[in-house]
């Protein structure tokens, strides 16, 4: 193929196409809109004026549909607002006001967590403004590398805590093995400080083709009486409104106590309405039904990704910008592509995979 | 009038009334049940799709919402989610971890902030979760005691802040005059290092008489060329549903510029629908209508408050506990009983007024 020729057409096209965003299309955003279905004698729900203050940890049944979404015990699940970052950021205030058992994490001189990359760049964030120190970790295709994990909490004092996305993993889509899951809990119960899995379920019940059963984390942390090390994140965004969803929080009840005076002081309680609208929703439609995979990763020859993106820029084609996957923005090897194609058409996204796989040629043959 | 015996026929009536909770009650949630009626075309607003992601400041038709709200200029509104104690500690994150223009909060050995008294024991609490001293200043009927601020800020180094509740204070009611927020804003604008007046502007639109006219603060501040010393908040929370409303953050172009990063890394963005639901709402009910105050004060003697609560509490009447007013709970001359008196029903808010007059009665007679 002659991808110079083909790049020049393509450009003539003036396209303007974007695989930016993780976000769904409206299209998807449909298959929910039977959440707005709600009469005006429904505002007393699990025995509580759902208009009215209260229930921080989030409605009862609400909670219910957290568990069976994060697939753990209900009484770990607390529901929150719209967004699991912004539990996560509650969570992370807590860490770095009060800390958890041990000291706040702002009196240290400095505080880590490990990356596992490529990963999620709101997570990245979320650390760097906390001023939290971040290390990447290799991923293995079923997860971080346990050997890799293990000897830098042992070598390094000032880590406390892990990012993980356990189920399509953000931009890999990989999943991480019962093995892993394992190898991390035997090495999280047995560290110095007290270290945590921060365990982002993000995409807990978003199987595309079939439906592997996945392991509850919690379950298999309470067989070695660790429990604690465990703080699960996850929402209903990405399955019925990006931006109007229910997130949760789950741990044990050891940490709960710990965190809940904190939370308390953060607001008076959640939404309660749009709790509840979720909770019938989902008992009418099965939760496993609006269903979306949102990212994939393109890995380009060492060097190429900056080249590729610049050249799809030049298309008319907008892509993550190199790096997003890293801490930082830091992808030393210049080698990771993340490509959203949820928001796009179906039209749209066929025009974008021209154009990128023109980009991706012409970068080879231009590196050669 | 023989408080003793009035004493002893109501504790034989064994009841169970309760004025801690600063809540509406239902009938006044109802007169909002207007807010449930939307329709499933309307998923497009301000020009995006309101289920999606995005929208890190709300609608725009929404921040104006907020602004006629909080009597100031569109441009300087945020509007957020249920909670406007969520954005306060927020933007208490962003000031802990980064500062606003000057270093860290954490990073300081103290930091201080006035808290007018009685106040609004949920900013204490805020404060107190992160660490913040608080330093209680008087309240004269008319706002703050200026020359105790004023002598305040002049000799401690450590203050960084002030917490104001400008209309119908929470619980003392009084209005903050021109003259004292004149006042306010000259000594604010030249303090020595960077403080800032936490406008909490909580009852803006809540008048249950008449509709005085109340200035907007930053109108005022620019006329000083002091605009980024005030950050102002606000909610319909005591407007339409007290658990699902919208609450609004608003600050000068400055300050948002400043904060707008760490707060983009807190959250995707707000929950649009219901942001929408409230324009749509005040588009057809004047923002007026549904009134409600929510805090009655009591000023006992010396001494007495804790006593009359007790006996108040013999009789099965819940108050608050005494020392709520004041920062870390402490009324040190034990004087102030804050009264909610909205959760109730009519009935029972008259037989609790019954209660309170006989142990005030009872507890005055004991006294001398």
């Amino acid at each position: 193929m002659d991808y110079l020729s083909k790049f020049e057409e393509l450009k003539s096209k003036e396209l303007s196409l974007d695989l930016t965003r993780g976000k769904p299309s409206s299209d998807q955003l449909d298959l929910s809109n039977g959440l707005m279905s709600f009469s005006e004698n429904d505002f007393l729900y699990d025995g509580v004026d759902i208009r009215n203050y209260g229930e921080i940890k989030g409605l009862d049944s609400c909670r219910e549909l957290g568990a069976e979404i994060l697939g753990c015990s209900k009484e770990y699940v607390w529901a929150g607002g719209n967004s699991s970052l912004s539990l996560m950021s509650q969570f992370m205030s807590f860490l770095f006001v009060e800390g958890i058992g041990e000291g706040p994490w702002n009196s240290k001189k400095r505080v880590s967590v490990l990356c596992p990359v490529p990963g999620y760049d709101r997570h990245f964030n979320l650390c760097e403004k906390f001023g939290i120190n971040m290390i990447p970790v290799s991923l293995t295709g079923t997860g971080p590398d346990l050997e890799e994990v293990k000897r830098l909490i042992d070598s390094d004092d000032s880590i406390r805590g892990m990012w993980c996305v356990p189920k399509y993993s953000n931009p890999t889509g990989e999943i991480y093995s019962h093995q892993t899951i394992d190898g991390l809990l035997e090495i999280f119960s047995k560290t110095k400080n007290k270290t945590l899995i921060f365990w982002d379920n993000a995409y807990a019940v978003h199987d595309l083709y079939d439906d592997p059963s996945f392991d509850d984390i919690f379950a298999m942390a309470e067989t070695k009486g660790c429990e604690d090390v465990v703080v699960q994140f996850g929402s209903s965004s990405k399955i019925t409104f990006a931006g109007a969803g229910i997130a949760f929080i789950a741990m044990s009840l050891n940490n709960q106590n710990m965190f809940l005076p904190f939370y308390s002081s953060l607001m008076i309680g959640p939404d309660k309405l749009n709790q509840a609208r979720h909770v019938r929703f989902f008992n009418q439609v099965d939760l496993k039904e609006p269903r979306g995979g949102y990212f994939l990763l393109f890995e380009a020859d060492k060097g190429l990704a900056k080249k590729i993106i610049n050249l799809a820029s030049e298309l008319g084609l907008k892509l993550t910008p190199a790096g997003a996957t890293h801490p930082y923005g830091l992808d030393e090897e210049d080698k990771f592509i993340r490509i959203a194609p949820t928001a796009c058409s179906l039209d749209e996204l066929d025009t974008a995979m021209d154009v990128f796989l023109c980009c991706i040629g012409l970068a080879y043959e231009q590196a050669q």
